[in-house]
């Protein structure tokens, strides 16, 4: 495995996600295991579901070991520090955050480097970013992120145009990279700060005949 | 892209769920990109799987972008038309069921494209017909279409067998899809208008010594 | 199809997972088909992750009829002998976990005979294991088995640790695939007549500021 920055975000993503994952399953009350495992799922999620749909099999993490001894040393300082780590709520909102700024970035590049049209790599992004957060909140049981008022998707979403927008204008592979995870971060955490939510249409429910 | 009549199908097929997914999103009140995000899924969820357990990759809406704007367009004219749309659940029931119909078709015949048995074809055909009305349920938090008391995957089952059926017995190509696609659809109506249900089974419920 | 031991297990599990699908679709009264698709999603479930996660498509059970005439013959079997099966809850506890057993046995042998490093190989067994079960606890709107008091993953994870470390020491296969099923079942069955449990760990739930 070479050091590129494509594979540090990865590493990045996988580490913010693995807490995320970790904490969430000890807010359920997970044993040992079970928080191991919801950590492991919630990291791979995003990057299995790029590979698969792309077809880039066997999946990253199956052929490079760093991912599952990063995701067991960090799920085990987790555990260690969950008591240092204030404001439980707080602190899985921000590293859910993180881990949905930069697996947007290695969808969308993904996209990129498979010379799929900017659209489909748009999505291909979205999708990376949100799908280990869905995931973690299915097994958990809990409400999926996607459906919150925080707007998640819809952050993944703007980060992957902005990339797909700046890789055009052909500037600095590092610069995009950055103003797109900096771009989901504060999306996210603005909408929190000033509860902005998204137009919702209304129905007129008809009663159905049947 | 050329416009055979198996990717016409696979369009209208695509539009169908589309529509169902945005109006099922509105009927959960969700926000806008919400809206989009559950149309797009329903919309490639049943030909994504056939893709992924296939092999063919990337999927097949990565490879063609008209499907992201079909999508895209459909879900904003629903969205608009939202109030002309009278009796909700029946139009999604009705949508649903034309997409169910179709996306049979297209999983059975990509099954015998690819030379399988004739058996495993129809299990595609019916897993290619039902998980995008399976992920919309799941993702709206509603009971899985499966388990209602419609009679889905038996619709789906039927007419991939009727399809392999006549696909032995060579006949054209155009009536078997148009015999298939009526025998899912007119199946799920009847089956309802009646209220038509399979046998199901008790069980002695004995109480486990443990 | 030649019949290695490989594949006779993969079949021993794939109709251990029919039963333990079959029957909990019959617990949750679902009609005829919704019994032949549980059992048969069960049953293919965690082969089928497997085999899209290393690539190996089209899956397993798409190259091989035996699969899903033998998900049949057992499925209409179990729904003959329903009330033949006393203790419905126990059998589908021992049902289930000889499946886990032998799918371990099945992820673990094909992450090695990939040449995937040996952590990944028992990550893949784990989840080729539980992936079956996950689904069909979630489809028919269980707690999913992960998380409830039997310890699930855990026998699997070690039946997969176990295989790992006898294919270092080059002990036969044969004895390697018995003694890591074997491992599986009997932690599960003590588990659950001891009431044993893994350690979890409190939070101080804090009150988060915002």
């Amino acid at each position: 495995m070479e050091f590129s920055l494509f594979n540090i975000l990865d590493l990045l993503g996988t580490m913010a996600f693995a807490i995320s994952g970790a904490l969430a399953a000890m807010s359920r009350k997970l044993d040992l295991f079970g928080i191991f495992i919801i950590a492991f799922v919630t990291s791979i999620g995003g990057g299995t579901l790029r590979d698969v749909l792309i077809g880039n099999t066997p999946v990253n993490w199956m052929e490079n070991t760093n991912y599952v001894y990063l995701i067991g040393v960090v799920t085990i300082l987790t555990i260690i520090f969950r008591n240092k780590i204030n404001y439980l709520k707080t602190s899985l909102f921000l590293f859910d955050t993180i881990g949905l700024g930069i697996f947007t970035i290695t969808g969308v590049e993904t996209g990129i480097q498979n010379d799929l049209d900017p659209i489909i790599s748009i999505a291909l992004g979205a999708m990376t970013g949100t799908f280990g957060g869905v995931i973690r909140d299915i097994l958990c049981n809990e409400i999926p992120v996607l459906f919150r008022k925080e707007i998640y998707a819809t952050a993944s979403l703007t980060g992957a145009l902005i990339f797909v927008l700046l890789d055009e204008l052909q500037v600095n592979t590092d610069i995009t990279y950055l103003v797109t995870a900096l771009t989901v971060i504060s999306i996210r955490l603005l909408v929190v700060k000033y509860k902005i939510s998204l137009p919702f249409f209304t129905l007129d429910q008809k009663k159905s005949p049947n």
